[in-house]
C-alpha cells in the first residue's frame, strides 16, 4: 500500500492542522465538513497557520504550493473518493463517532485506512459491528499535530496488523512521531499523563502552597527547559555513572514515597527497573552517558538563547 | 544589604554548580569542602561546566575570568569569613544541616543570610533553636542550577522579611527565576510536581500499556516543546477565546475525572478556577490571547529546527 490522498472529516483545529501535516508533506489532502462557516473559514485558517510555521516547510516549498493541495468538500462520499487514508476529525461524542465511521465503511475505498483522532474512544466502541472493522484505528496527536509530533497509534483487537504498521510507517513518513497504545483503554495515555501533572498543580494551588504564577515557572523556566530535548526516563539515566539502573536502585525510593501519598503502590519494582534498563542500554552504551549529559547541557543553553531571543509575547 | 560574596559549603554536584551561577555574575566565591578530593577536582569540573556553557556568560567575560573568581577552603571558617550570602550545598542528611548551620551560627558572619539548597527539609527542621535561625532560608533549585534558573524559595515562619525579600532579589540579580513557597512543607513543591508526573509514567509502564521509550517521546516530542515556553496553566489559557476560566468552565470535568480517579476531591472548583483567571489576566489581556498563540507556535517551530540541528547524542 502506497498513501497518495488524504481524506480529512471535520474542519475543526485539529482536522485543519492534520491537513497542514499531510499537505507539506506533498500528499493531496480532501477535506469535508458538514458546516458553511467551518469550510468558508478553513482556507484562511489553514494559510495562516502554514505561514506560522513555514520553517517546517520542505526545502523550495511556499504557503501556496502546500494550501494549493487542499480541496474543501461539501460531502462525506466526495472528500473520500479515492482516499488511500481517511481520518475523522469531528465532534468528540461517541454518537457522532458511530453514526460517521457507518458511513465511512459505506463511502469510503475498500482498502483505505479509517484513522480517528478521538482522544477518548477506542475503536471497538464505535466500529466493532462494522465490516471495515479491521482498516480501523485511532491516530491520535497533541495539539496541534502540525507543531506537535507525538502520536498515540491505538488498533482495536480486530485491527489489521498490516494497517496498524501502515499506519506507523505514514506516519513516520509524514514527520510525526508515533507511539503504541499497546491495548485499548478510554483517553489512552498522552492525555493521562498530561493530566497527572495538570492534577497535582491545582493541588498545590489549592492547598496554597504556590501561587499559579510560580507553579507555571517551576515548568517553562525548570523542567520544561530539559523536557524539551530528553524525556523524564533519559533524563534520570543521565542522573548516575550507573544509568537509570544505579539511580533507582538508589533514589527510587522518592518516587515511590510519591506513589505511596498517592495511594498507589510501589512503581519502582526490580521488574520496572529491568524494563528501564533495557530500554536505555538499547539507546545508549553507560560509557557514552558523559558525552550525552554535554549534549544535554549544550541543548538546554542554546533553548535559553532562543528563549532570549524571543522575548515573550505579554513582555509589555 | 548588597551581595559582593558569596561563600559555599560543599563542593559537589550542586555546589558547584552554584559556584557558576553566582561566579558568572561577577561575585566572589569562597567554596568549601571537607573532602580533599572534592577540593582537587573541582577546578576541573568547575571549568568544564563554565566551558559547556559559555554561552550563558556575561558579554566579553571567558571561562577564566569566571573561574577565577572562585577559591577552594579546606575549613569553613575560610570560606564563610566576610561572605554575605552563605548557600549551605553538603550532603542531604538531617543531622548534617544540624550540625553544619550550628557552625554558621559561629562562625558566619552576624548579617549574613544563610541559605540551604536542601531538597527535602524546611529550615524549622534543624535551625530553629539557633541565634541565626532569622536569617536562615531554603533555597533549592531544580539541577542544575547553573542551566536551570527555576529555585523554589522557602523562608521558616522566624525568616525575617527583609531576608526573604533580599534573597528574591538576589536570585535575580544572579539570572535565577526564584518561586515562593508560601509555608514549610517537606520537600516543597518542585519535586513533588515532577513525582507526579513520573509517577505516571511508571503507573503506565507497569500497565504495560505503552513502552519506556514511547513513554518518554510523549514528553520530549510532545509537550516537552509546549512546556519549554509555557506553564501548563498559561498553555491552557491559549485555548478558549474566554481564556482559562471559559476553558475550565467547559473541560475542567476532564481534570476533576483524573483527580477523581487518582483519588482525590475535584481539583477545578470556583475557587481555583477564580485564582487561575485573576493569574492569567493580570498577565494579558483576553484580546492579546491570539496574539501570544503565533508567539508559542513560532516558538515551537525555532525549537524545532533548534533540535533538528542539534541532533541526539545516541544518533549513531
Amino acid at each position: 500500500m502506497s498513501i497518495e490522498t488524504v481524506a480529512i472529516a471535520g474542519a475543526g483545529i485539529i482536522g485543519a492542522s492534520w491537513a497542514i501535516v499531510y499537505a507539506r508533506s506533498g500528499l493531496r489532502v480532501a477535506i469535508f465538513d458538514h458546516n458553511a462557516e467551518g469550510r468558508a473559514t478553513l482556507p484562511q485558517r489553514i494559510a495562516d497557520a502554514v505561514a506560522v510555521s513555514d520553517a517546517l516547510l520542505r526545502p523550495g516549498e511556499t504557503v501556496a504550493v502546500v494550501t494549493g493541495r487542499i480541496t474543501i468538500h461539501e460531502t462525506l462520499a466526495d472528500a473520500v473518493a479515492g482516499a488511500d487514508f481517511v481520518h475523522e476529525c469531528i465532534v468528540e461524542k461517541i454518537e457522532s463517532k458511530v453514526a460517521i465511521f457507518a458511513e465511512l465503511d459505506q463511502l469510503a475505498e475498500p482498502q483505505a485506512i479509517l484513522a480517528t483522532t478521538t482522544s477518548s474512544f477506542p475503536v471497538s466502541k464505535f466500529a466493532a459491528d462494522l465490516a471495515c472493522r479491521d482498516r480501523c484505528i485511532v491516530v491520535h496527536p497533541a495539539t496541534p499535530p502540525h507543531l506537535l509530533p507525538v502520536t498515540e497509534i491505538c488498533p482495536a483487537p480486530f485491527t489489521r496488523a498490516d494497517v496498524t504498521d501502515e499506519t506507523f510507517r505514514f506516519m513516520e513518513a509524514c514527520g510525526q512521531t508515533p507511539v503504541r497504545i499497546k491495548r485499548e483503554i478510554p483517553s489512552f495515555v498522552l492525555n493521562r499523563m498530561q493530566a497527572a501533572l495538570v492534577v497535582e498543580m491545582f493541588r498545590c494551588l489549592n492547598e496554597d502552597l504556590i501561587s499559579a504564577e510560580d507553579i507555571d515557572k517551576i515548568i517553562s523556566q525548570g523542567f520544561g527547559l530539559r523536557w524539551a530535548f530528553l524525556g523524564p526516563f533519559e533524563g534520570v539515566d543521565l542522573n548516575a555513572k550507573g544509568g537509570i539502573a544505579q539511580y533507582l536502585e538508589n533514589f527510587g525510593f522518592l518516587f515511590n514515597e510519591m506513589a505511596n501519598e498517592l495511594g498507589f503502590d510501589d512503581v519502582v519494582t526490580p521488574r520496572s527497573i529491568a524494563a528501564l534498563d533495557d530500554y536505555a542500554r538499547r539507546k545508549i552504551p553507560l560509557d557514552a552517558l558523559q558525552d550525552k549529559v554535554a549534549w544535554r547541557d549544550r541543548s538546554i543553553v542554546a533553548l535559553r538563547r532562543l528563549k532570549d531571543e524571543r522575548g515573550t509575547a505579554d513582555r509589555g
